[in-house]
């Protein structure tokens, strides 16, 4: 039976063999399984097949698995479901759990209170060891995380945090205000749930403390949802940064369908194609330089994509030091000047290696009478030069300028850039060419 | 007094307030502080600034630093020291901190090894939870993570485990082979470090247990340098992407020396510049092609471009589905399958877009008599879905190829891919052109 081999395993793994039966069957085994087990492995599962097993349940089943839930898995599972079937659990379910399932799923999808629980223990700072023990004791079980006690004043101010390994090492009889950390680490409610993981990993907690515009605590994130919400910020970043939009929640590659992928990878694309008329434009109005002097064609897949790539680079060093608050738009014209610092030296190695791709790789060529091949192979080399010191800065300048207008640095990386600094490019290197060969 | 303001900060903010003075005044500051405080904020600079500040003590005031840091960042500060340094300072050290230094600073960086530290309570699996609570008690205020305890069999294997607040809430009478969670998730001493952060956030751990090749608790990798790893990772991952080199270490954007940054870019573009040579062959050896129809080079950029860009958005989805473990090499012709549906409808999209791109923007140019600008539109459509099919699929390829051999799939991704799909699309582009238009 294997609802008795499953119940034997941590519950992530039970998730996994159960992800990987017809959808219809885990039903089956969840309910021969004792209903805080069936409710661990479930919160385990894909969003979408948790989805599916809770649309078929009637009311009353429906309120026994949501109650074993502890309250963010919860919020997030009503949230996933039609309305009609959210509003008919409600009232099946104690005032108590209605009203903070209420609370929990008014904060938006994206802010730290999205991804908060409210299974945490709060005490008074002036009950002393002894009893906090007690109270704990009482309240314990029932709470995900005890790691880490929160500490408030009359007016439900966090004023201080005490671990419970402190409270356990710390005489029975003083006060929890002598003993907590008064240095208090918390996240507005309404804050972007990425300041809630920057804030995990700059104080290494395990938990943080959720308050209000009062400074009333109103919930704590734990360490494993900060953990969630950085895996899945950094898929949504490599995802924009490489122009796929849509949601960026925890979809599975397989289990995504092909027109779910296709829709999310087709905006860009368009968005792109269209920005491509200008490329098209400019090599049109240069039609007689290229006429006079074919060999540029030659050397224009190597001008565009050195200048992708080196723009590429400056826009990634900068979207991960942006990110990491390394730096901020301020620095901007720190960061600018050495961009071209480095810019300029990249733009001196490839320069002279492209000098001297034209003039090994071109002998053979037919180039007119009045020019020789040293000359075109300077003017090459120049117009690359000049195409990587601008991608470089070019690559450094649209991740800051995104971010002091609010917007995602990732938004306005490669593929975007990539389009930009060809549009520059082609421009640098005909001006370039027309220049210095006067054609 | 700045040591005094100092002093009430958290060490994460005093060390920040400390990194932006001159590096000399720093160890001035540190001097005047509580040797702990000190010892914590000291572990919160920078890695170049512990170096700069540690290289300057004489050995038995680096000694007294030492053993107040934790065992991990102990061996952390004294690997980045000169090896004389290493050396002198190891004698003054009691032999049991020289025993864990030597035994931690044997592991291989990117190891699991190579983050964990031996700070954790161990107990044995038959005492009771009165004595492995009079043990925590004495053992407990000089340990860094006594969140969760390991219990240990007469052997030291690794039995099992548990939490603090399951011992508090446990009867004091019973044994901790019978309150212990017997699933025991650990990792390996040499195993990759992602491995380690893996096993985090798939089990939703506060400390990870490290065994050696016998399962005896060697260390355990606490969650705050689990996530600090993650953040390495990341940044790896995305300049590897972006064809950056390096070691990806803990490197300030700022601080980095533009030589630095310089030489870690270089090298790809070198390398990118080589493989270009052969986009540049293709292109003459259709310089007839091209003579005879000048309208396709207006084209070019947008082929390559849009290649470039549907290679690179597939990469992505595919290293990103490899990171998570969605799919493994063993997939790859569920992934091609799927990749091609998504191919051919963005094919279908951008082919149609990029005929009517030559349709309405080309009435100008001149052509030949033989043909006519729908034919011409035809066939620049038909090998753009050509490419956009082809550079999808190699985009999804070419990851699942490096991880099926061991290598990081993010190394083949964006700018390599990018040079690789613009040298395909070259010659697809002329060979359509040549085949449909007859030239
Ligand atoms: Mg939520
Ligand atoms: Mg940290
Ligand atoms: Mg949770
Ligand atoms: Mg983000
Ligand atoms: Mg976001
Ligand atoms: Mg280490
Ligand atoms: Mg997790
Ligand atoms: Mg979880
Ligand atoms: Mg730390
Ligand atoms: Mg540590
Ligand atoms: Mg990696
Ligand atoms: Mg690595
Ligand atoms: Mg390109």
């Amino acid at each position: 039976e294997i609802a008795a081999f499953i119940e034997d395993r941590h519950p992530t793994e039970a998730a996994e063999i159960l992800s990987g039966l017809p959808e219809d069957d885990v039903n089956l085994v969840l309910e021969k399984l004792p209903l805080q087990t069936a409710a661990d492995i479930f919160c385990e599962l894909p969003g979408s097949l948790q989805s599916h097993i809770a649309a078929k349940l009637n009311k009353n089943d429906l309120a026994k698995l949501v109650i074993n839930l502890s309250p963010d898995d919860r919020v997030d599972l009503l949230k996933s479901l039609p309305e009609e079937q959210f509003d008919s659990v409600l009232p099946v379910l104690a005032k108590r759990e209605r009203e903070d399932i209420k609370k929990l799923a008014s904060y938006k999808e994206g802010t730290a209170g999205s991804i908060m629980t409210t299974d945490y223990i709060a005490l008074p700072a002036d009950i002393t060891v002894r009893e906090a023990l007690d109270k704990i004791r009482l309240e314990g079980p029932a709470k995900e995380s005890i790691y880490t006690i929160f500490v408030l004043d009359e007016g439900r101010h966090l004023v201080g945090s005490v671990r419970l390994a402190d409270l356990i090492l710390s005489h029975p009889s003083k006060k929890l205000r002598d003993i907590m950390d008064g240095q208090v680490v918390a996240v507005q409610a309404e804050a972007d749930q990425e300041e809630a993981t920057y804030k995990f990993s700059r104080y290494d907690l395990v938990a943080l403390p959720v308050v209000d515009t009062n400074g009333n605590l109103v919930g704590i994130i734990t360490h494993d949802d900060a953990l969630d919400v950085i895996e899945q910020e950094r898929t949504e970043d490599m995802e924009r940064f490489m122009a796929i939009s849509g949601k960026h929640e925890d979809t599975n590659y397989l289990q995504t369908s092909i027109w779910t992928h296709f829709s999310h990878r087709v905006v860009w694309l368009i968005i792109l194609a269209i920005l491509g008329l200008v490329s098209g434009a400019i090599l049109q109005s240069f039609e007689s330089t290229l006429m006079n002097l074919m060999i540029l064609a030659f050397y224009m897949p190597m001008l565009a994509d050195t200048g992708g790539n080196t723009g590429s680079q400056s826009a990634t060093v900068v979207v991960r030091a942006l990110a990491l608050k390394e730096i901020n738009p301020k620095d901007i014209l720190k960061v600018i000047w050495k961009e071209a610092q480095v810019g300029l030296l990249l733009a001196l190695v490839l320069g002279v290696l492209a000098f001297l791709r034209v003039y090994f790789t071109s002998s053979g060529a037919s180039i007119p009478e009045s020019m020789n091949i040293i000359n075109i192979g300077l003017a090459i080399g120049i117009a690359l030069g000049i195409q990587v010191l601008s991608a470089t800065i070019i690559g450094a300048l649209l991740p800051l300028i995104a971010a002091a207008f609010g917007l995602d640095p990732a938004l306005v990386a490669s593929p975007a850039l990539t389009t930009i600094v060809d549009i520059s490019g082609l421009f640098i290197y005909f001006s370039t060419a027309r220049l210095l060969l006067g054609i």
